[in-house]
């Protein structure tokens, strides 16, 4: 949200990496330490050697879906058909400890939907995210990463992974070479729930990784449909709750397709979602009136804004300082919070 | 529905037998065959010596939530602890050929429904309607079968139904020696719907019985609900559709509470529906012009009433005296078309 926000106000990242500095330390901080022209250009290379690309947020080849996100990443690094990108995706995801059943679901679904011509977008997990991946490695499948587009995981899936590279795509947010770590995931769900129209879930518990996939695809304005299962099978529960909290009840390719439909039409006509709006300078008084809006809690940035009585681009221009200064939190739903000093 | 509409005509049941013969001969047929008082004294005598009671139509015992439903049986034979009809009851119906682990969560189900201080309605059939009665048996279980009173079907389910008689309640529309057939269903089902508040389908294929029941329940107002299952069980399909249909997923006692609470105030504050309207004669030439009006397809009375330009009472007498000279059929949703010549 930095980087969109950086762009808005500055045009180009050449002029915002400029500015950073100064506006760090207007909002009470240190300027950011921002890595080297030298360490940018070793990056750039090693992803050409991978075989893989860069896609810019706001440039041609970026997920058009994607860039709706208010936090949609500045950068993939993609390797493998980047054609898959253009058309209609689904994204497939559930349990790493699925059943045999539900897994065979996934691939059924899974392969059903590529014959229909949609992309099927999944985490190259084990369980159900593997199967999905299987069902549609003919027709058009793309997997996110959590960690470097380099980094086979988990290693049993080097063959999978390989095998996107080669006839599917993959697709990492974080610089080649990165393991994943726990706190990589939840970055990485929001990809998959953005590049996609839906997000079908298969088999997740309550608590589980799925659902926030599933929570990233509902905030984004996209369709949650859910398989059901035994209320007697743990593994159903987070499901069944999805359908309880309004998830679509899928029983199989049909059912999904018979939703997406009205989809189409808002993805065609939908514009981008990457225009720089109007900045504006805060004064240091504003900042000050924000700083002492703000707390340890997260805030609605609407709330912040109506309290301050300032503008809405004022108040974006001075919470924008203090992110830069590393004094504040961004959290979902557009809220945002001051860091413990 | 003709029951009803005649003793709205006629304010008593006497009054009402001895108009039909008139009302038929205007609707262009013969008198319908009434029973004899003989015939009538010897059923009385029979229910009596099984230990039973009538429950009539508009009277203090007859279910109160039943007696909403334009169709509601005018008699009622019951065996067992009345005071369950004082209860407000949920019904809980399924496959008679479920899975074990169904036949296991309807037990549980009713149990806690039963802890609950719900009383837990069924058709006492095999499989789920046996489990939840099992369930519920030691905190008040109503089962509405579809022969007579007497009847034990299915046969093994004799020790079953011989504890409702004793720790339950049994209720039966049909004259006591009456053995159930296939058509006997849909009413059987219609009371089971009738008299709970809501519907709970456990396990159920397409178009099974336990469909029709739900169907009932929605058409009576009733809260729907249905257990899901995994798509790849045919038995699980049915409740899935339902749950697709708009039906509540429930996946324990508590998701059933959690949605009767408002129901309760309903039902606290619904008037009884036996509420005699004021009739009218109709002329000659209106019952020539419905009779134009009706076909072989069912029609909504309503339209009836709109294209007659009649009032309503007056459309529904001429009805009535079709449907008493034996050539008008009767459907759900308050259709009615003229019987084949």
């Amino acid at each position: 949200m930095t980087y969109r926000q950086l762009i808005a106000r500055f045009g180009t990242p050449a002029a915002a990496l400029q500015a950073v500095p100064d506006l760090a330390r207007r909002g009470g901080g240190k300027a950011p330490a921002l890595r080297s022209r030298s360490d940018a250009e070793r990056e750039i290379a090693q992803v050409d050697k991978l075989g893989a690309k860069f896609l810019s947020l706001g440039q041609g080849l970026y997920p058009r879906l994607l860039a709706e996100l208010e936090d949609a990443p500045p950068l993939l690094i993609a390797r493998g058909d980047l054609t898959l990108l253009d058309r209609q995706a689904v994204a497939i995801v559930g349990a790493r400890n699925a059943s045999a059943a539900a897994c065979r679901f996934a691939r059924g679904l899974a392969h059903d939907l590529g014959q229909e011509g949609l992309v099927v977008v999944s985490g190259l997990a084990r369980g159900i995210d593997s199967a999905a991946h299987d069902g549609a490695l003919d027709t058009g499948t793309i997997a996110v990463v959590a960690g470097g587009i380099d980094i086979f995981y988990p290693p049993e899936n080097e063959a999978r992974q390989t095998a996107l590279y080669e006839r599917g795509l993959v697709l990492a947010e974080m610089p080649p070479g990165t393991e994943p770590r726990a706190r990589h995931f939840p970055y990485r769900n929001r990809i998959i729930a953005g590049i996609a129209s839906a997000t079908v879930v298969v088999e997740a518990a309550p608590k589980s990784g799925s659902l926030i996939t599933a929570r990233l695809a509902a905030e984004a304005g996209r369709e949650v449909m859910a398989v059901p299962g035994s209320p007697l099978d743990p593994r159903a529960q987070g499901c069944n709750q999805l359908i309880r909290d309004g998830a679509t009840l899928i029983q199989g390719a049909r059912d999904v397709i018979d939703e997406l439909r009205p989809m189409e039409a808002r993805v065609a006509s939908s514009p981008s979602a990457f225009e720089p709006a109007p900045a504006e300078e805060p004064d240091e008084s504003l900042l000050s009136t924000i700083e002492s809006l703000l707390g340890p809690s997260p805030a609605p940035v609407d709330e912040i804004i109506r309290l301050s009585g300032a503008s809405a681009g004022a108040v974006q221009m001075a919470l924008l300082e203090l992110d830069l200064a590393g004094r504040l939190d961004r959290h979902a739903g557009n809220k945002v919070s001051l860091k413990d000093a």
